[in-house]
């Protein structure tokens, strides 16, 4: 599947020091693929998001993990891609079909999703505010996992150490999940850093892994309320931001006891929430 | 409004350098706000999305374009802060309602949005693949404004220069409107990109400048389908992110006409489909 992570393409670059060109060359680029996926629970239509493709079967699992509607790798009965051609009759892998295990509550149909949602974004679906906070089953604020702070302030560079398709084309963030011990779990990229944790959560899911307790999900971005929760969802204690957090990311670190670390760079970060778990 | 866009929170700074403190300092810092904006059509629920309050009239504008529902300020009949009180009863205005003109279609049912997209999801809305793209009602392929490459490549300082919230938290995206000679017309912030890029659209359309002939909008990050397509919609002709645009970004250009610029940064960019509107 790598091959379709990313494509060749025309590009005319423009540099003042190639005055002799007229300041222009045509050469070749590499970008970062981004598609449409259709994600179907059952045979309804359920949400359909922007994403590299990749990792589909962990992205789509992540997402359910991420909306609160399973929390088990048992709550998953199958997942298979399904019918879904281009205008040559070849196969996309652009439509995934989710079946809930017996049991397992199709979501609310007033949640319904006739969504598309954009490569960056992680937790559509709901019609009112007051359902943008979803119940976690997982509880964060009992872990008393213990991170060292040089561990914390190396994650970064860890996780960069590890990016595959973005030093070729500048274009995706990563989700890298490490234990307490700085070892790397799982690593997944994409257009959009919602996807990449998504696809994080769903192989942890599917390897029988959630609640991800003892862990620290550190993403290559911003740390929004949809990853804070995310991360919340999973049973992750501690997430980790390169660059700045939302006034709203905060707030719910503090209430779900949720280690929230921002601004982690050059070897100094900011906490907020429980910061009790970083220890010198 | 300003002052609902940041705020001052409790934060433990973790530093190498101060071990006298145990290697840590608590401090106040300042966050851009991120809270949930309901938009309803009428009187029904149509969207939730995560935004930076301020110019809400001008974010729901420009997402009513940006999903190809209005593309003239004669589309819309009013739009109006409704009920939506904290748990105090004081308004949160956090609830907008937009009424559309008389003969102006309702999104189609099958689009219906029961939606809460994250602060960087722009397009939320369609239950398939076929409805990712939007039915543009403003042409740029044959807009042939030029734009000077020198002016193209100060177009990341120029919107730095201008913006108001990055600088005290370091979470916002910006995305500013300029014309041919370099004036900036109007910059916008939000924690969300595509929210940015909304809340330009609509002041520009609430000021009856849509289509946006002869401009450029510049974006502080990566250059994804959506925002070409939102730029596309509002008759943008030329997008520039600082970051690397998407292979559907791309895409999209060539096929719309539209000039994709990327990788803008230390007087250098890329550019993509219809590169002959830049000059030397």
């Amino acid at each position: 599947m790598a091959g379709r992570r990313t494509r060749r393409t025309r590009v005319e670059r423009f540099d003042p020091e190639l005055s002799s060109t007229g300041g222009s060359t045509v050469r070749e680029d590499v970008l970062a693929v981004e598609e449409p996926l259709e994600v179907r629970l059952g045979s309804s239509p359920y949400v359909v998001t922007m994403r590299t493709p990749g990792d589909d079967f962990d992205l789509v699992a992540g997402f359910l993990v991420s909306e609160g509607v399973i929390w088990s790798a048992d709550h998953l009965a199958a997942m298979r891609y399904c019918a879904g051609t281009d205008e040559d009759g070849r196969q996309t892998f652009n439509v995934v079909e989710a079946v809930l295990a017996p049991g397992v509550a199709l979501p609310d149909a007033s949640m319904e999703r006739h969504v598309y949602t954009s490569s960056s974004c992680g937790i559509c679906g709901t019609a009112s505010i007051e359902a943008v906070h979803k119940v976690a089953h997982a509880a964060v604020a009992d872990d008393d996992t213990v991170f060292k702070r040089e561990l914390v302030a190396e994650l970064p560079d860890r996780l960069r150490e590890h990016q595959a398709v973005f030093d070729r084309t500048g274009g995706v963030h990563a989700a890298g999940l490490f234990d307490a011990t700085g070892e790397l779990l799982c690593l997944r990229e994409d257009v959009g850093r919602h996807n990449a944790v998504d696809k994080v959560v769903g192989w942890a899911l599917r390897d029988g892994r959630v609640p991800l307790r003892g862990t620290v999900l550190q993403v290559s971005g911003r740390a929004s309320f949809e990853l804070a929760q995310k991360a919340h969802l999973a049973g992750i204690p501690m997430l980790s931001a390169v660059s700045a957090p939302s006034s709203l990311a905060v707030e719910h670190a503090a209430s779900a006891g949720l280690t929230l670390v921002a601004f982690n760079r050059d070897g100094h970060f900011n906490a907020y929430g429980a910061t009790h778990r970083i220890a010198s």
